[in-house]
């Protein structure tokens, strides 16, 4: 009994599709275990294999402000407006492995992308039980179990994947997008 | 391209249904404005019925510790147990228009349902894009958007909606899914 909005739905993951994680890990890296890399050199490593050191990755995730103070992807807050003014846009984040991280998405949220409600965040686990028309996101593990069209997130971790649609950053989205030629 | 989990999924709210609001609010509205009620009172009202002065269900859902002290509805941690052996479970609260109560929901989870992982609980807002074969849930604003079966938990606001089957406590959640007599 689905008939609550006739718009198509997108769902939209937040790390590293509208905030920019890749960044952020190889400075906190640097700042915790005094080794430098470079978002260049970690493309097409595993997070892992990118900063391998002592569960780095899992760790990092953990520091409290880690996410409240992520920079947001080149060109995410217009894309993302834009998108808005056709289609039903929900943020959709794993976030609940992290839980003192949920409030600082939803303040991150509120600062970069004010004109998202909270009706339309999500913060989850698994993503196989969410519905949308599209999935923008960059892991497999969401991607393979969505229930509307795949849109893979270029990111240093899914380089070696290739059966999903992938973009490299919002232009591509959009154009992307307008090439589907849906409905308002 | 569903096929991560063969076993049927149920959406479960938290407040009103495995969490005791109405005891809780009750409790609030008296502490907080001196006005004594009932949850027997209240049945059959609206919360602006219910709790008439001074808008003050949202305020009192808004002080820090409200969701973090709930207590659990009667047999809900063991139908819940019961549930998870043969249902995959998600956990599935509107819960970003309070960001202050998602990790209190998330603390609380922890301590009363520790058997429900993180990838299975969900914070979110509108619920309409939650797929699941079962929703359980009090609200019609919820439950009317569900792609899967809506059953209606009982409570002091959804006493005038008959347009979904109704459950009035957690024995007959479970008699009811027994009658589905779904494969495990």
């Amino acid at each position: 009994m689905k008939t609550q909005s006739k718009r198509k739905t997108i769902a939209i993951d937040m790390d590293g599709v509208i905030a920019d994680v890749e960044s952020q890990l190889v400075k906190y890296y640097e700042q915790t275990y005094g080794i430098t890399t470079t978002v260049e050199a970690i493309q097409g490593l595993s997070g892992a294999e990118a900063f391998p050191e002592d569960s780095a990755t899992k760790k990092m995730l953990n520091v409290p402000g880690f996410f409240r103070t992520l920079e947001v992807m080149p060109g995410a807050i217009e894309a993302v407006k834009k998108l808005a003014e056709q289609y039903e846009l929900y943020i959709v984040s794993a976030a609940t492995e992290f839980p003192l991280s949920l409030l600082e998405k939803i303040e991150w949220l509120g600062e970069h992308f004010p004109f998202i409600g909270w009706r339309n965040i999500v913060m989850c686990g698994d993503k196989s039980i969410i519905d949308t028309d599209y999935m923008i996101d960059d892991h497999c593990k969401n991607l393979d179990f969505c229930s509307g069209k795949a849109i893979m997130f270029n990111a240093h971790h899914n380089l070696r994947q290739h059966h999903h649609t992938r973009v490299h950053n919002w232009q591509e989205v959009l154009a992307l997008f307008e090439s589907f030629n849906d409905q308002a």
